[in-house]
């Protein structure tokens, strides 16, 4: 195992009813401003139980982030932070609300210049806002750790940055917000919990037994109970137990003291800054491309996975990474995500533009830097 | 899975050499007090690393601390802190220095009369001195939490609090500091934090497969790299395994929204007060004994222990508990531990006085308050 550091001070607080703990848990005289997304909430009750809980404070609401929010839009909320002089910002949404909110907290304390700088040349931040969060929607980990990932539409650039920070205060989890989501959503949070452990444990083996089983045993729950949330909406249990595998996912403390790989990601997310194509499945298809490259440098860890949490234990090496990478595929496509980029309309257009923008770049990317823009073309090819 | 809360903002710094870090950890013009044990940091080198890290600091030190530490000599310490102005602690040893500077941090700030109500009354912590560790002994877990056990040897009473505001700032974890510790301490630590996992996880289902997962996984870690550990003192990654395993096993992660038990340590307790037996080694007395006794409240659980950690699959059900006991059992005795009362000099004189006690406290201890001094009878007597 490597050295490592490791903190986590966000408070959690999770269960069924428990967004009635919200008034309590926001230093009192805070002026809040309440960020959010689409509207879902004013229709699921969330918004009510949140303003019943938050009685007396002063809140101003700043709606409309989008899903992979906009830094334009983003801009606009750091604008009241500043004029109105808000002292705490309480996200109430799914992971991209988040994401924004973590954002808007660090830009309306940064003081050298233009805050995309936080995210276009990873400038410290210094200081932020304090963020407290009601989770809507479990996929993103993000209500239990300081990253956050922002789309400049302007540019179509998608990028991200990390801060102790950002971290919320607290962030309440209650699994009953799962009842009213559509099928895409739950599917989406499935397949990116799912990837966000694949990316900090299917690297190469460095003796690290329990952050391998604190992993795998992240990726079994997702696989049993995955299902039985599409299944059954309402299922409280199942619902709970995908919401914190979720949260586990990305907290940081399976990443602790082992390499970690991240070029699905990366890759990905130039799949949403070209085509929209939300989050989760732009992992989705990159990831079988990632597995099938480096299915040398990553073949401890691809039979690993392929005894541990899909059973295979049959067939030669080669053969068990071809099962391997293929029950990961068809999982995604169980909860209906598509694996391939004809799938989602994409071309070798698009490749060819993500390519010249990592080779503009000049940095390689994946757990030993061993992905160029050569890589990253097979790696797309292999998912045409 | 039950609602819950968690929070545990303790930032570990993890790994060889990572002493030298201990200096920039520590609040600028601090005056610290070390505290340590009975000197070992003087023999293994860490009292050297130690004072080259904190050097430009005013600190006092305070030796002396006993494994089980004892009211009055923390009492002694809590004077100095007072009398010099101290605003620092620091923590240099394993789980009983640890424990006792945890006494020290909220007796030094309690303003409510006897700094012992803490430990007899419960009296809420409201303040302490901040602490930071460095850790010399991975057993029990006290680097991340903020629970500590006292022991007062003028009433031979070993007693518990648990605060918040005790949790060290940082701790330090060099697994380095086990190559020269003697097996006795090597094999109470890793059953201690065995059982401490066992303590949070063999009781009854709910439906938390990832808090299930996390707990086996740690058990399972603990039986592999354990032996390792005895066999060879100076196999680093073994030794790193083991250290994060136990502090894992009780930073309160694996006890999120299910049940715990704790009767395994309360009984145990009592053998430490009247008897001096390591801690370690009482629990290793008396789980054995509560999983008899509890074989049809804990079925589900015992059987799923037997299974995952153990690999028992064959038999009925009554015999495959039977088998997971002794499995249990012999995982003790492979590290050295006996696990019966005459092993260890202790009569049915000592099970009375014991069960008096608890007759007199008047409460039932366990997973569901079921076990009274008539239970607890037999479950000792199940030990002789």
């Amino acid at each position: 195992m490597n050295n490592f550091e490791y903190q986590n001070p966000v408070k959690i607080i999770f269960g069924k009813g428990e967004i009635n703990k919200l008034g309590e848990n926001i230093p009192e005289g805070a002026k809040i401003l309440l960020t959010y997304g689409g509207g879902s909430i004013f229709k699921n009750g969330v918004y009510d139980q949140v303003k019943a809980s938050v009685k007396g404070f002063d809140m101003i609401e700043f709606g409309g982030i989008e899903p992979n929010p906009h830094y334009e839009t983003l801009m606009k909320a750091v604008e009241i932070v500043k004029n109105e002089n808000i002292t705490f910002l309480l996200s109430v949404g799914g992971g991209s609300v988040l994401d924004g909110t973590k954002f808007i907290a660090a830009a309306a304390c940064f003081q050298k210049g233009d805050p995309w700088q936080i995210l276009s040349r990873q400038s410290p931040v210094l200081d932020a806002v304090p963020i407290g969060a009601v989770l809507t929607l479990p996929a993103t980990g993000s209500e239990m750790n300081g990253n956050a990932v922002v789309t400049r539409v302007e540019t179509t650039e998608k990028l991200s940055f990390a801060s102790q920070k950002v971290m919320p205060v607290f962030s309440i989890l209650d699994p009953e917000v799962i009842f009213s989501l559509p099928d895409t959503q739950v599917a989406n949070g499935i397949v990116d919990a799912f990837i966000h452990v694949i990316e900090q444990y299917l690297t190469y083996p460095v003796n690290s037994p329990i952050q391998d089983r604190f992993a795998e045993s992240i990726l079994t729950t997702l696989v049993e109970e995955g299902p039985k949330v599409m299944a059954n909406r309402t299922d409280y249990e199942a619902a709970a137990n995908f919401m914190w595998s979720a949260t586990m996912a990305l907290n940081g403390l399976i990443a602790v003291g082992v390499p970690q790989d991240w070029a699905t990601h990366m890759i990905g997310h130039e799949l949403t800054a070209y085509h929209g194509i939300d989050h989760a499945r732009t992992l989705a298809i990159v990831l079988p491309g990632v597995m099938h490259i480096n299915r040398v440098q990553k073949k401890d860890k691809i039979l690993q996975l392929g005894k541990r949490v899909w059973g295979i234990t049959e067939g030669n090496a080669d053969e068990r990474i071809d099962k391997t990478i293929q029950k990961t595929k068809e999982f995604f496509e169980s909860v209906g995500i598509p694996t391939k980029l004809p799938d989602y309309g994409v071309s070798t257009d698009t490749i060819d533009k993500i390519c010249t923008r990592f080779k503009k770049r000049g940095f390689k990317i994946g757990e030993k830097a061993n992905l160029g823009p050569d890589e990253i073309r097979l790696i797309l090819e292999d998912r045409l």
